[in-house]
């Protein structure tokens, strides 16, 4: 169970990322979050630890530990399990240090930090003033209470101490487990296809938990369960999905790009009409983007394909902008202009304005020039214009790595 | 209150950020969430709710109205109020015109997102499949629940639902209040400058509620209160910020820019190196881009600054690619090439390789071509490389910005 206390959480000033780190770093133990809570500052905390004390193993509890008069998390949890706060000496010895190391006033609002409930175990906080506390299971004989861990909210703080101390007790509370989980990234493929292609058999191997997470022209599967099953089901999911699994270990399908052309030496030019430079962008957020992608051009107006890739004005006339010919020519020119070894290029209709009966909103062209053939595929994709961007963006870099395989 | 279903989110594969929308989105009609659930797919849903109806006045419940087996909201809600589910004709046909459309098979399970609990209200999914559904209050008089809103998870669905459907129930459901609030969005400048500047001015008025939001290089500001007080607070921030402002009506940056320069009947070409194309990306985000943006260079590689911008090579080899004679010549270069009335150019040091001493990573020049003169400045944003790539995106856009005002 997570408990995030705070209500500038509740008023949405402050994004929560605790659970996703939280959840990250216990499943490797075997250990899952079966319910997370966030309420206001206050009472309600005290409130909502006695709701949950029964029916949980372990809380973690996150923020209302600092010097404020808000912050009662530490008074409200001692209370709870009927347990003294004590001043504790090396705590208080550290705070102040810290204080007067940047000539702050110590005073006795801050000295509060330092109380630890009777018997529990101090986390040192290498970031910030106040101390996580580990509260081990039934603490005082006399009141049931789960384990309960007492996390700083700042995640500078959390984050150092939850791998340097929290690990460490967790390692011991766990049990042992056979547990593990393994995910796949496709592109190119909706969710409902997904499940009919595997889901079913999946789920017939009765141990296994199975989840679908959607995004623009992808999905990502998640397996998890004992390492026998979850072999039965890798083999499935390789079996009738392969083409489509661009990651197993969680990288972004620009990453994959990047790798593939880094590992075969080869380099990229980009030519974008309606991805309008979506897809440079999300090459250069890649770190070693620079040895493998030689030019973007952003060609929005025809004169700059003309100008820019050398795109025959004939053939926009002819054929229009969003074209088989076209998105061929720009691909083509793109490759010659940068003197890469590959180059995609894309045009089409993002919309709202601008469609026709024979190319509605959403049509798309994306050309792949390579050392040895140019391949355009027509796409649609009727969409917003964001996801449409995404999503030609998603097709590009799927041609390319089918070619690079 | 709030419950966010989904296995994903409890796992961290998904960062939750519902919370922190709908909190904002409800504030100014004097709702306020008082706490907020995460659990899983499945049954825990209808036990969830069961525990929250007593005490909730509404309940808003995100994800689960999707084609997969672990999407039971719906069908576990129904339930619970005893309620029928009935396929609603309108929603079927749309469902079915969305997939031919796109000219997917349609399944059984797929229809399944068309039941509808009888008597609720539906309401209408732009970006996806699944309507949202509206439960007024004891909608089963014989069994009490709260108003319930079932939206779905993915933000570019909830979204635009909330905002076109979800306001104007909760308009009438809320509470008379005479509140407004105000939202201001800066651009290169820090937080704590805002609060130095009119923090404690405003808190002064005393019945105005404060927020803060910051976001690489910009910063948000969110004043909430009776409008006499809005007046005062709003002439205050003015006053001491406002060179700052580039929106008090929630536009992007890159908005602002499209629709100064369209008013101007000016155009627009980018000269991207470590940038990598974001700024042309985030220019071609906003409808009608095409009117302004004639083209965008993503010269990553000094061979493509010298052959797409004519950057002089001699410029490069005496002061670097990152220099401001360099940046100076691209946004020049990609002006003259562009035929454009203005250019925007950035070179720098990403990272995490390629710093020096001299120029360390995160410097970044960034020039601005006008039909009057050539404008370069050196920023210092020592930052990961996707927040240094966002940093340097704001400051070019608002160099623009200041040059167009």
């Amino acid at each position: 169970m997570l408990l995030n206390t705070g209500t500038e959480l509740l008023l949405g000033d402050v994004n929560d990322l605790h659970l996703a780190f939280i959840a990250k770093e216990i499943l490797p133990l075997g250990l899952r979050l079966s319910e997370r809570r966030t309420v206001g500052d206050g009472q309600v905390i005290g409130e909502t630890l006695n709701e949950l004390f029964p029916r949980a193993d372990l809380i973690f509890v996150t923020g209302g530990l600092g010097p404020t008069t808000d912050d009662i998390t530490r008074e409200v949890t001692a209370e709870l399990v009927g347990l003294p706060l004590i001043p504790h000496e090396n705590v208080m010895a550290a705070i102040r240090e810290r204080f007067e190391k940047r000539g702050i006033k110590f005073t006795d609002r801050i000295s509060r930090q330092a109380n630890v409930p009777k018997g529990a175990t101090v986390l040192p906080n290498e970031n910030g003033t106040a101390p996580g506390l580990y509260l081990k299971r039934n603490i005082n004989p006399a009141i049931p209470s789960p384990h309960l861990l007492l996390l700083p909210g700042p995640p500078r703080e959390l984050h150092p101490m939850f791998r340097q101390s929290v690990m460490s007790i967790l390692r011991e509370i766990a049990p042992a487990t056979s547990f593990a989980r393994r995910q796949y990234r496709l592109v190119n493929i909706g969710e409902s296809i997904v499940e009919r292609a595997v889901g079913r058999q999946i789920l017939a191997l009765g141990d296994i938990e199975l989840g679908y997470c959607a995004r623009p022209s992808e999905v990502d599967l998640r397996i998890i369960g004992p390492a026998v099953s979850l072999e039965k089901a890798d083999a499935l999911i390789r079996e009738k999905l392969n083409e489509f699994i661009f990651s197993s270990e969680d990288e972004s399908l620009e990453q994959v790009i990047v790798k593939l052309l880094a590992k075969r030496e080869q380099t990229l030019a980009v030519a974008e009409s309606c991805t309008g430079g979506l897809i440079a962008n999300r090459v250069t957020n890649v770190p070693g983007a620079s040895a493998v992608l030689i030019a973007g051009y952003v060609t929005y107006a025809n004169k700059a394909k003309i100008d820019t890739l050398g795109v025959d004005p004939k053939l926009i006339e002819q054929h229009g902008a969003v074209s088989e010919e076209v998105a061929r020519a720009m691909a083509e020119g793109a490759r010659a202009r940068a003197g890469s070894g590959y180059a995609l290029a894309t045009t089409g209709i993002a919309g709202p304005g601008g469609g026709t009966d024979e190319k509605p909103v959403g049509t798309v062209y994306i050309g792949l020039a390579s050392p040895n053939e140019t391949i355009v595929n027509r796409y649609f994709f009727p969409n917003d214009r964001l996801t449409f961007k995404e999503q030609a963006a998603q097709a590009a870099f799927d041609l390319l790595r089918r070619k690079l395989m």
